[in-house]
């Protein structure tokens, strides 16, 4: 393309940058900006910087968070002895979503995938046996994706937790395989909570 | 949705607000610049910024320019007495992609639309009639959408202009090239029928 200002040429190239956003939408998106007030488009770009350099994650569950521990884990009505644990922050705010589950979490931050080089030590592994230890845990439920990656991290931390005298159990597969937990409908979603089944029970045989 | 963080709800609904954005994308597009070095979240957010409160139009031409006279008109190359009116910056870019027009521009900063409330006080128009008085100005090419508003706003530019002597044309309208003529609209069809050129006009150049 060719651009008449490099200010917009740049400000083009990094709205490009996010996943689904090619030039033609980049430039859309910047000339909307361009048409607003100059107040609003700084309340954007703040936005976007504060949350990048004042954002935590909760000591105790790694979900993003505004203070050292979040709100589900500083809140005196979660039941501490059910731990689910998810992907990351969109499965946590899809299962709020549903009013089905009054346990705290665990975000892995991620699930293990040889393919794309992601390991049990680039997730919040050891942080959640620590937990397990720790805390007087008597159930962990697994809220992963129904993909192979999702499965796989399924299988590791099966083997690793299975020893350590809880309850494991996994979501109930109403969702479907392939399905990405955080597209799943809230009453799907809530009820796979709710008959949640052994991982054992859950294996195909 | 249940936010964990108010950085993450704040920045989620700042890039709401932009045209086609809705929640969910919004929420994906802000955690993949959760994922990315402060360093390039910073340069995202400063590009906006910066964008905003530098960027400068064209005293002569009102494109978007980063100085006071855009590179268009400073270019000693250009055909100063064809001035080509488009709507925004976009037609700038895609005639100028062309490489087909070696004239200057005027922008009009958009069309006229009595729905919208959009009037010729709004637009560029004064402006446009000031350089036919200066200028030495000799054509005059209407580059505007073939819309409700294009079709207005070139009526009402076509009676203001008409008398400084200068010839007004329009770009072609008909059927695209490489279109197949039964899947082209009625209208478009039946008025490249009326409007049909000698055969020899119409070869390029």
């Amino acid at each position: 393309m060719n651009f008449s200002s490099k200010l917009l040429e740049d400000a083009v190239a990094e709205f490009a940058k996010l996943p689904g956003v090619g030039q033609k939408t980049a430039l859309r998106l910047v000339l909307h900006l361009l048409n607003q007030d100059k107040g609003d488009v700084e309340k954007f770009s703040a936005a976007i910087s504060k949350l990048r350099n004042e954002i935590q994650f909760c000591q105790v569950c790694f979900n993003i968070s505004d203070s050292a521990i979040c709100q589900i884990c500083a809140s005196v009505k979660r039941d501490r002895s059910t731990i689910c644990v998810v992907e990351d922050t969109r499965d946590v705010m899809a299962i709020e979503n549903t009013n089905q589950y009054n346990g705290v979490y665990h975000v892995l931050g991620g699930l293990i995938s040889p393919m794309d080089g992601v390991g049990p030590s680039d997730l919040e592994v050891d942080s959640l046996v620590e937990r397990l230890k720790a805390d007087e845990t008597k159930e962990i439920i697994f809220a992963l994706s129904a993909t192979m990656e999702g499965d796989t991290t399924l299988f590791y931390l099966n083997k690793r937790l299975k020893n350590f005298g809880v309850t494991i159990s996994t979501i109930a597969r109403g969702i479907a395989f392939g399905g990405e937990l955080e597209y799943v409908d809230e009453i799907t979603l809530g009820r796979s909570i709710v008959t949640r089944i052994p991982y054992e029970t859950s294996l195909p045989k």
